[in-house]
């Protein structure tokens, strides 16, 4: 596209290549910039720079941090027994969200998924073990997405939690509040069945 | 949300100010920001910032380029006789791409709107009149938006042009191509039939 001057160009393949924008909205999101008063699109600049340089993991659950140990590890409030296990950092987030939980994290920033090449050396796995072989730590919750790669993933890190003194829980499945039965797929009506209680 | 570090809560607010942009999403751009390499994060907000900086307005035809002159008042292929009026620098590009026009643009950068306090002194009118007043132009295309205020605001201007000696002309309606007489609306289909040719 000649049309542009070659900034805007600039500025609208930028907007492109975020997931799941597409030409005609990166398009869209340029010329807003453009309308912005300049400050604000500094400012805008500077969120990008600043949360990239500022954001880092957490040495202990590795969740995302602006420096040092996480605000949920540091507090004083937590369970410490506890440690749930989450695939990405907004995971960490739906779960506080539901304002059910009182543990810590453990934040593993992928799954396994060998068809990704990604093995038990690329996610954080092993500061996990290391975590639990501190001792404190009495039940781990496996909370990886229910898929296959989740699955697998939330076994394979059961099966080496073993040797350790830890219970290893995983969340339930089941029929999702406020759906409807017609439109669960089988095979969470299947887990829905297995995991029935009585009321 | 108190659940982010400071600076990802910055960025996810800075992504949620886009237009129609919403939470979730800013949310998922804003993890993305943070997966990239550092240097393609700060490419990005260079990118805004220098966007802003060095787009201009033409000063002949107020479309938007990167210094002085726009691409297309500098070319000598073009037709000068003729100028498209448009709304806004994306409409430019809209009509670039039919490759059907090769006279100049004038951008208005809005429409008359008493609703939002636009008139016409807060568009680019004046200096539309100023081109014409220097008499090389023979014809006026009014390529405003279809709806009732790019009409008013063409209407408007054809008026003020009136004791120039120039074609005023407007873009024809119709059915679109491709489209269904099913679902053309009733107004459609009237300047449709309207603007019926011989063939």
């Amino acid at each position: 596209m000649e049309f542009f001057p070659a900034p805007l160009e600039k500025l609208v393949e930028q907007f492109a290549r975020l997931p799941g924008i597409g030409g005609k909205t990166a398009q869209r999101l340029a010329f807003h910039v453009l309308s912005l008063p300049e400050e604000d699109a500094r400012e805008f600049a500077d969120a990008i720079v600043d949360a990239k340089r500022s954001v880092t993991c957490c040495p202990v659950c590795q969740n995302l941090t602006d420096g040092g140990v996480c605000a949920i590890c540091a507090s004083n409030k937590r369970d410490v027994s506890t440690v749930c296990v989450v695939a990405e950092a907004r995971d960490v987030i739906a779960i506080e969200r539901a304002r059910e939980y009182n543990g810590l994290y453990h934040v593993l920033h992928g799954v396994l998924s060998p068809m990704n090449h990604v093995g038990p050396d690329d996610i954080r796995i092993r500061s996990l073990v290391e975590r639990v072989g501190k001792g404190e730590i009495r039940e781990v919750i496996m909370a990886t997405n229910p898929d296959t790669e989740g699955e697998a993933t939330a076994m394979y890190i059961a099966r080496l939690l073993k040797p350790f003194d830890v219970k290893v829980t995983r969340l339930a499945y089941g029929i999702p509040v406020g759906g409807h039965l017609e439109f669960a797929d089988d095979a969470t009506l299947m887990r829905a069945l297995e995991g029935r209680r009585e009321i």
